[in-house]
């Protein structure tokens, strides 16, 4: 399975502060395995860490100082850069393209407005649907289309996990402390 | 096309604002006709009527005193009832046979809490993968699979409209008063 690392760009204070934490979420279930941002809010890592700890897998935030050298790092390794944006090309036409490139791919998640230089410097700037809507969902359909759906079947090996029901809620706890007593 | 209608219980004011907004975009884009909440601010309604009016398509918001009312009126009328939640059955294993069954669908996305009677009515109750991530991804990832992708290639005629591009920006204006000059 290919890498991906999230790149989440112009994150406000407050305003974003609940979308960048589903985005983070999005990121780790579906498929990737870091998000790259500037800078966050302290509570928004410890949510994300907090399901980490409960619901399993290995998932990082990382703060950078500048986001121009995580791209220019990532394109020197000859990995893939990825823009999602509504005025780019629709993902229906491209992601078997990407898919069979089997890179490593950044994909790059903007906030309101992205400098011009993202639409230059990514390989491919990518629309799910050239309409405004939302950038969580937008990262959630290209990691799904992109692993063709099997990254929802992963095992996250987590403290609790769900077993699939038709109508009940039922979390098992794999806690190595004995709570049958 | 089968008639899709999105429920959005349970959101709570000022926190859940950008994230009710995101799942009303979402709904739009992704295929519904409709959104239908209790109460909601105001603000919600008008960023997305300004998004219908620049971006064409046809979305209604519609506020309801009862949201019980509603799925009874839905359950009546022998059309489907889609509760997503975490706890379900995965969507990988179900989704063929929901479309299959042809049906108008009313979907049910939750914010944090989800009175257990919406597990009951439902008739089914489906997982975008058993782990917390965002009911906005959820929505999108269940309109994409189950449209198949063909959603993201609808024309809304729109005001505005992108021409897909590998690096540009370019929004066509199809106004009716002449701005050439």
């Amino acid at each position: 399975m290919v890498r991906i690392i999230v790149l989440r760009l112009g994150h406000r204070y407050v305003r974003d502060y609940r979308v960048t934490t589903h985005l983070a979420l999005v990121a780790r279930v579906f498929g990737a395995e870091k998000m790259i941002v500037t800078k966050i809010e302290e509570d928004v890592k410890k949510s994300i860490e907090e399901v980490e700890n409960n619901w399993g897998g290995k998932f990082d935030i990382e703060e950078v100082e500048n986001w121009r050298d995580v791209i220019k790092e990532w394109k020197d390794k000859n990995n893939l850069i990825i823009h999602l944006t509504m005025y780019g090309i629709n993902i229906n036409s491209i992601i078997d393209k990407i898919r069979n490139e089997g890179k490593d791919i950044m994909i790059i998640v903007g906030a309101e407005k992205v400098p011009r230089e993202v639409f230059e410097l990514s390989d491919y700037n990518i629309a799910i649907g050239n309409q405004p809507h939302s950038e969580i969902a937008a990262l959630a359909i290209f990691l799904d289309r992109l692993f063709e759906g099997k990254e929802l079947e992963k095992n996250f090996n987590g403290r609790l996990r769900i077993i699939p029901h038709e109508r009940g809620k039922i979390v098992k706890r794999s806690d190595s402390i004995d709570n049958s007593y």
